[in-house]
């Protein structure tokens, strides 16, 4: 316990004390610059590089014993991830390289050393993530606790900073559209780090400038993700194992062509509206509007239709009363304050645009869209996050089968209880559910049990309205259950995907719509969307490796 | 599973709801009024209200039910602690509503309404605190649980506006003074918000406004402490209680009196530092710096003390190596966390403090006062964290009284055991040990086993040249140890109980440093004090209530 205090406590002071030098840069505070900070991360990076080769030899010489394993943590998918956009992380490492030796005139070496730094640590990283991700540590308690929790915040740090870079990128261009749109009355400043000397190969530069941008979302998420895979290592630092139930992970692709079909859509359509969005906003003034309208509109349709399934998901487990799983469990206890957590960021953000919208003087047509956009990002957020946590907390399949079967002879034998059904009723019922998600008709008419999606109110009134539920028992026997959740997860998983393109690659209507920033003024509300952002854009991307996780256990 | 999830959520969204209210209040949002605010303060506090007579009620009711409690939440002296600043929190609502009757020709009625309801729900909520804080809900828990979940946040909303009060009228202060030291360059608005009409008797209402900032403090901290109350109460409902021992805490004065004295005598000399602080800074340059210089070395002073009390206390622990207690517990893992959490708020200015003077251009001499009282300020909250966390996961005496007796019988049979000894071998140890805490020698040359203050390395030594442990074992028979831990524990209480008086009551060295405003900028500085400025406060709060609670467990 004492161990835990000290290094979470040291853990936080380097933590903080980054954090400063961050904000000291971002502020252009006197005599800290650029280099200043990339040799304080370079430094950090080094020392945890040092003690992952220490751990990593030292397990490696003691390879016959038998230690412990947490086989929650570090699950294969999640090192795969990981794996990915650190893969793509290494790329804009190189890219960052090629930039540094453009302009090598007039960069400090800091700027050279920091790409290769943070490169070979990013492999070191992975390597060390794959092979030790699920080591349960008992000995040498002390200074591997310490080691573990400066490798988190080392991460975290370097994920500010990411996140500083491209928050910073996104402020200058939405000032320059600003620029483009007359409003000369906030006074600008562009804050361009363009280095004051040219590049050899002019095309070439640019090229890697604007790609390097492409690519920070990629590296924001590997930092987040490998933060949190270092967390549980660190929480798993010392406890006591108890079960031993190793579940195997299946991911399989049968039954679910409606829900990822329809989450497919909902990709290709996303990549399209932000597409059009980019091209659009910031050229013209009405251009500007109908973009956002655009936008809005699309955002709406897919919101709710995320929520009906949230919803619906929701109804499911509560009709199957499965005892829940409460033993303790670092990593799971971790997705859920994360979701929750993290989805308090897009709150802040949605609570801002709805008061602004019910405080504003002048509200320009197109801005009552936001009012129903940022109503259901806090439903959709609030539903989803019941929808996940409720499936983590199941317990496997397996264990409960004989149970669940036991139940649905109850049923059988003429009890009638208030099951709202999950069978296809679809004909008229989908028809009348169908004005509610008005997106979805062409592939609702599929007998796949899609047609709850239109609205859980429908749901209920089409199940009490039968009396006799004769026939509802035999659809229920687990399997039609299973493949409908299974459909819901797949489609809010690609769904979640979709909506992290967005935000993530400069398609902020939080910035472009004007509403908030005349209400709050500029700077604050710059800030708020600033410090909320990068928790809201996490959000997305953690409750799809959730739901990714709730796919495969169902 | 789900019902906490529910209602933690939608605690979170009323609380990040009212903090944009909050935000849009403080920035001058364009139409959002103080009465807005106000009126969803009232109405939060209003629905609050109606809930707790409910559960009053309905408990009132069912009064014959034997009803599970927890006996870690809710103790006598924190209930009694909350009562006292409710009673100061009703007199400053008395003022206000005094303040409203005054100009209530030019203020609008949410203003008057504001102040009643407030002594109203804090009246109703300290007695349902008394009644109800052991409770453990088992019953309707989702009505419950949301109930309770918005009362937490309806508290931290209230404190929040409460700390914004009292940050802007520091933050005014510290402009007047800016003004009166001739400051020009910064462009500087008060931001004053007097009713535009006189009020009755001029004399009585300046000093209503006045009278209503000196009694904030103690109304930020009730709020404060009466959300964690209900936090713990929320986090109980629905818990299953494993162990049922009762343990009696017990406040007993006697073999106390070093630790006390020499803590009164710091309380003391604080008060006395902060009126001379106040009375001389902002006045002129020369009398500003003075007063600077005297805070920073009476600090530094004050803060090697505690420090080296601390280590002590944590190698008192460390000898003595006891199983922990590791139950699982709600209020001991808040009041853990809460401490580490807030301590980060201090550490966070600190850090900022640290970084100015090493990056700042021209450093005046008495700025360099401010890097060993910053290095100082982290150092002892670690400390202090780590002592106050051993403190409060060890076990209750009476149950290892046995175990100890063994081990002390073992060490007589002449086992040499390093033991660092607690026994008072003052004279020429003592004598040695002063230069390192050079203000106690008057007290620690008494026979009361304080000469250990006087830093770790001496004591180690005059332990190890002592070849044979013939003495220690007899001192070492618990009692004199523990003698020596409530000796710290009080001397660190009062001390907590001084630190938490300058911040609270307008000494904020931060601000009138200047340094860092010049390194990171008047407003980023600013922003960064003002947010975890609160944070820093409620720490010394929180750390003297944790140690008062070792105290009495000793």
């Amino acid at each position: 316990k004492l161990a835990e205090a000290l290094s979470s406590q040291y853990g936080l002071n380097v933590f903080v004390a980054g954090l400063l030098f961050l904000l000291a840069w971002a502020v252009h505070a006197s005599g800290v610059g650029k280099s200043d900070l990339l040799c304080f991360l370079s430094a950090l990076m080094l020392l945890q590089l040092l003690w992952m080769l220490w751990y990593v030899g030292r397990s490696s010489a003691h390879r016959r014993l038998i230690r412990p394993k947490d086989t929650h943590a570090g699950a294969r998918w999640l090192r795969g991830s990981i794996t990915l956009f650190a893969a793509i992380t290494i790329i804009l490492g190189c890219l960052k390289i090629g930039y540094f030796v453009g302009f090598s005139e007039c960069l400090s070496a800091t700027e050279g050393v920091f790409p290769v730094t943070h490169a070979v640590h990013t492999l070191l990283q992975v390597y060390f993530l794959w092979g030790h991700a699920k080591d349960i540590i008992q000995s040498f308690k002390t200074l591997e606790r310490f080691g573990v929790i400066h490798s988190v915040f080392t991460n975290l740090l370097l994920w500010a900073n990411s996140v500083l870079n491209e928050s910073k990128h996104q402020l200058n261009e939405h000032k320059e559209r600003l620029i483009t749109l007359g409003f000369g009355n906030i006074t600008i400043v562009l804050d361009d780090h363009t280095p004051p000397c040219n590049c050899t190969p002019p095309a070439l530069c640019s090229a890697i400038s604007q790609g390097i941008y492409y690519l920070y979302p990629f590296n924001i998420e590997y930092q987040i993700l490998a933060s949190t895979m270092l967390y549980v290592l660190w929480k798993n630092v010392g406890r006591q194992v108890d079960s031993h139930q190793h579940q195997e992970m299946r991911f399989r692709f049968h039954g679910v062509v409606p829900g990822s079909v329809l989450g497919l859509t909902a990709l290709a359509t996303t990549i399209g509206v932000v597409v059009v969005y980019l091209i659009r906003i910031g050229r013209s003034k009405t251009k500007s509007e109908s973009a956002l309208i655009m936008f809005y509109l699309y955002a709406i349709v897919l919101l709710m239709l995320m929520a009906a399934a949230g919803l619906v998901g929701i109804r499911i487990y509560r009709i199957d009363e499965q005892s829940l799983d409460e033993s303790k469990n670092p990593a799971r206890k971790l997705d859920a304050d994360l979701l929750v957590g993290t989805a308090s960021g897009s709150w802040l953000i949605s609570w801002g645009s709805i008061l602004a919208i019910l405080c504003a003087e002048s509200r320009p047509p197109y801005t009552w869209y936001n009012l129903p956009y940022s109503i259901l990002v806090v439903l959709e957020k609030y539903i989803q996050n019941l929808f996940i946590i409720e499936s983590i907390h199941r317990e496997p399949e397996k264990l409960s089968e004989d149970i669940r079967t036991l139940r649905v002879v109850t049923v059988c034998n003429g009890d009638s209880m208030p099951f709202a059904s999950s069978c296809p009723k679809s004909g008229p019922a989908a028809g009348a559910g169908a004005p509610q998600g008005s997106e979805l008709p062409p592939v609702a008419s599929g007998n796949m049990c899609l047609s709850e999606v239109g609205g859980k109110e429908e749901e209920e009134r089409s199940c009490e309205g039968v009396p006799a539920p004769a026939l509802c028992p035999h659809f229920l026997q687990g399997n039609a259950q299973r493949r409908v959740l299974r459909n819901i997860a797949a489609f809010l998983f690609l769904c979640n995907i979709s909506l992290w393109i967005p935000p993530a690659f400069g398609c902020r209507p939080e910035y472009d719509n004007g509403l908030e920033e005349i209400v709050f003024g500029f700077e604050p509300w710059i800030i708020v969307v600033n410090l909320a952002m990068p928790f809201s854009i996490f959000y997305r991307m953690h409750a799809a490796a959730s739901l990714f996780e709730v796919y495969c256990k169902i």
